[in-house]
């Protein structure tokens, strides 16, 4: 069986499995306070342009987003984002367990609009019993989204500003960051996120780590006592320089963008093999997952061979969605050859 | 000004009045345990044919809901109800407050189907990351509606199997509950909830008490240690025994009905007046709660006298739904003035 | 059965309920909108000297307690109180649901110190690991305490200096206030505690209303959407000018302060008698709760006639404290009973 | 510096990291459903003679605790610990931040009793108001404590008997079991904890592994649902085979075993340099932790090459214990120079 149906089906990165090797004698003070970590973080403040620039690691992105919105909000307050967010749909009601509403507005591809965020605040503040209403109190945004597409930098400037013109921060879940930045047609950098969030962060586990999210805090409001929210969500890792080791490696030099890339080229491959099959795809994702929309038949011959996420009884009922993912670790050969089975089909 | 905008203008029927001035001086154990709550205990499991059911007193709508929501749920499930359902959109996040979702189903008039219910479980419980996901834990509706319809006794009987098949109880607020008992065309009797629901409350706030809501557990699993909830939400009174008298007098013969239904004739005359003048309304409401959609003109006429909720912004764009409310308390002849002047719009 | 068991047993004032029924059939506007809660918000403002406060009124003390503390904490705090406060006590952890630790400090007789609370917080942040332990972020006191006993004005405006070092607010309960404004010996008035707390309560349930706690706010970051939390915790009354109409009545003249000082008068005459009988006192109390320690068969003969707070296990092992309790309502002939018997023990 | 301040100063065992080295590419299931992971299960399961148990792999040992403990109580309750307990003390609140309340006992030593909990438990339910307080709904201690001090099986079968007595759960904190297991006088085993805990966890981040706790559930109540909690408190990691890998390693023979033996011989090394020089210890630890007074100018002289965890403002005033640990990572040499430079105090 060959494995499309996720990114984070293998280990690390090679380098970075060698980096935990050397280091793995030394020690070290725990919590993050070790000087892996303090390099981490600078190598991170210089990519992102950003000196004054706040940086945590944790260790998945379930933890991550709870941590961040739940240390953002007042208790009054929810966080808008796309139905389709990972955080209004995937995380078992992590943001609700924190006590926040989430403010789910529609979306067909997983993007929001600007347009939408002020419409929401604005209701929400003309309403004349506004105080018996969740306010809005962040925007919370995933880019790439769960389905693949990106924002580019227009969009993002005008979120940010619809933000700040509402005094709300804005909250980008960069989970498959890598894989965004890389892609084909992608504008915004890291300097852009800087400057246009408010926090954002940088995934590992997705993209070549073992393990591990780095948060970025460009908003000098949120950075106060990050850290008890940290331990309080559980997300203090004890051995915290892992998580420093790791992001040191990926971003010690290009380590992160290269494996983005080759990862974002192999998902190109497949979709273009599906595209020439005259597939059609539920959303136009130019990153590393494709979401083809397959007949069931089409389904379960290709399950014969690759694992790939898919919804049995959606595609007993009618041609549905399935997800392919490619990632770092995603080997040449094994594209090669769905390619040649898709071109079977 | 007269004032339509909600059934809770007034203070309470002067029957209830007159007990509270009667009994004032009488020395009782607080916290309800007292013995007029008894009594009103005894009067309302009698109404309601349910001699084992537990009746609790709280003071209101939105700590009713969230008591009986919390003390329900486990940590990862969530309460599907209407998206127009109070606990969603005005009780500023008090169920996500005690940390649980709710899930939001689409309702064009206020009501949710035993259709929609079972829909959404069977595609919880068959996802493979189900894990990921907040599980459906109690099933929340309104009845009369935040629009004023009504549920009929085929729909509860289905709601409530639904319920059952998936093993998540079933909770009715009854916030204007007097109003849809008494409603023309209504087929739901007291008896009938208590037979279909888990929990139910009986809204005395808004039918003729100065505040109070009556919970009506039938359900034996959610009736264990239910007082510590109510304290721990800050909802046990310390004079329970206001509730008490209260419900007393409500339950003694046929006031609570008798009140209900002077309102909702009242409401009749009003929805009269409008259908004869051709407005539609945004929804068939039987009950106390009327909205037709008036155009911004006819609603600056109106607002000269009579006080009703309107989204001013939004009657500025075109024709919008308002809202005109009966009460109890709601005098014929206002009504009576209030049918002329729509009479001459 | 003449009842001396807590402060809560009767009704309310004759003047409340004349109030209450003069008003009945007013149409005001819900939710604490009307003029009866402006005009009373007014009273209170002129009486604490704050003519910037903001007031808000809440029906019970538990409910005030957690919505004032949830409004003031960040997530990663707690809130600082005597061990055998109330809101570490006696309200099913309502503050903990809310998300946040009590932290207690030792008291034998329900008071803190500044000096206990400069300690806990300098301790706090002197630790090398105070990310793994909750922040104090604000101090709870009652006055009088659970206890019966009263601060001075010098122990507030330490307790307040210590307060502002830190950089938290001082929250105080007044849910027996006006039985501690009008103690003997009491040197605190309404505008000290306006002076030195950022946030206090004037409680009403006992102390002659039907129910009802006025919250006054001084410090202007705990004002913002104040009325959010209320709304949110279940707190915001429908009709809300049942609240207005009440407190207008006890601060539109002394009747607070004289029917307070009432039932101080009264609970002396009792602990006179106890003293009388060299009965000791568990806690040296000026207001209104008394704290005899009597034997089992001291109790029993009380018992007969009198209802009186006591632990009967506790009892039965030895001399152990009970509590008498005077209010408003507390008629003189049956504390000169009281006396009569306890002379004859 | 050699660093005895803590037991996760270093990588993990070399064993460890060459299974994760041996490993990396291969492609997996996510969240813990791989064959390492359930090949681990099956070899703890087996170590604890219980081929029912549910075991599940958590990160680290804050995010363990408030798992098990919210998923185990009801809004209404709360958990019994030692008042020096890690949730009671290092954990910012986690619990509390889930909406409990964390009772706690007196300890000297960092253990509690069995007849402490029955009384607790009988003060509760004998109080006539027992609703208005916290319901104790689990027991937590941890073996070995923070102290470093261990219960006897006859302690912990007392403290099984009193949870049983009052339908209880007992959950057992081992974040350093394995240092308990071996120690010297130890006469627990997994298979008592299997057999008097309902639910435990052996901990990985300090015995050998880079992180993870192996969370053993027997009671078949708590089974339910359990890996929708570990998603909502973010403690469900993507690529769960990497906890998995390191179990089957720490399990797959003695490896668990013969590293905690390691390390506390060391930790008796140090005991016995301390014990000599008559320096006297504030609690009698037989494992991994000691925790000797000293003197300001000893841990002065100490701290030169060493670090070891302590307060110096308290060392300032007195005498005060501090705190060295030893781990399956410690060099014999290291505590061979330590002992010489306690000899030379």
């Amino acid at each position: 069986m060959i494995r499309f149906e996720c990114d984070y089906t293998e280990g690390a990165h090679p380098r970075i499995m060698e980096a935990l090797m050397r280091t793995n004698m030394e020690q070290t003070k725990g919590y993050g306070e070790d000087e892996h970590c303090e390099h981490a973080r600078e190598l991170i403040r210089e990519k992102c342009g950003s000196a004054d620039a706040d940086v945590h690691f944790l260790v998945g992105g379930t933890q991550t987003n709870m941590t961040v919105i739940a240390a953002a909000l007042r208790p009054h307050q929810g966080v808008i984002c796309a139905e389709s967010g990972h955080i209004n749909v995937h995380e078992t009601g992590a943001v609700e367990a924190t006590g926040h509403k989430v403010l789910a507005l529609p979306s067909a591809d997983g993007k929001i609009t600007a347009v939408q965020i002020k419409a929401l605040c604005e209701e929400h503040f003309q309403d004349d019993s506004f105080e018996h209403m969740v306010q809005p109190g962040m925007v919370y945004i995933s880019n790439p989204t769960e389905n693949g597409t990106l924002y580019n930098k227009k969009e993002l400037q005008a979120i940010s500003e619809a933000c700040k013109a509402y005094g709300i921060p804005l909250f980008l879940d960069g989970a498959r960051l890598g894989y965004g930045l890389m892609a084909e047609g992608n504008d915004i950098t890291l300097q852009d996120l800087a400057q246009y969030c408010d926090v954002f962060y940088i995934g590992g586990t997705k993209v070549g780590a073992l393990f591990g999210e780095a948060v970025v805090i460009t908003n000098n409001a949120l950075k106060k006592d990050f850290r008890y929210y940290i331990k309080q969500k559980g997300g203090m890792l004890a051995k915290g320089r892992l998580l420093g080791i790791q992001f040191e490696e990926l971003f010690r030099d290009d380590l992160y963008m290269e494996i983005s890339a080759h990862a974002d080229r192999l998902a190109m491959k497949i979709k273009k093999a599906f595209e020439e099959k005259h597939i059609p795809f539920a959303y136009d994702s130019v990153t590393n997952q494709q979401f083809p929309i397959l007949t069931y038949e089409m389904a379960m011959t290709l399950a014969k061979k690759y694992s790939f996420s898919m919804n049995e009884a959606e595609l007993k009922k009618g041609p549905a969605k399935v997800r392919f993912c490619t990632s770092w670790a995603t080997k040449e050969e094994n594209v090669e050859e769905l390619v040649s089975d898709i071109q079977k089909l």
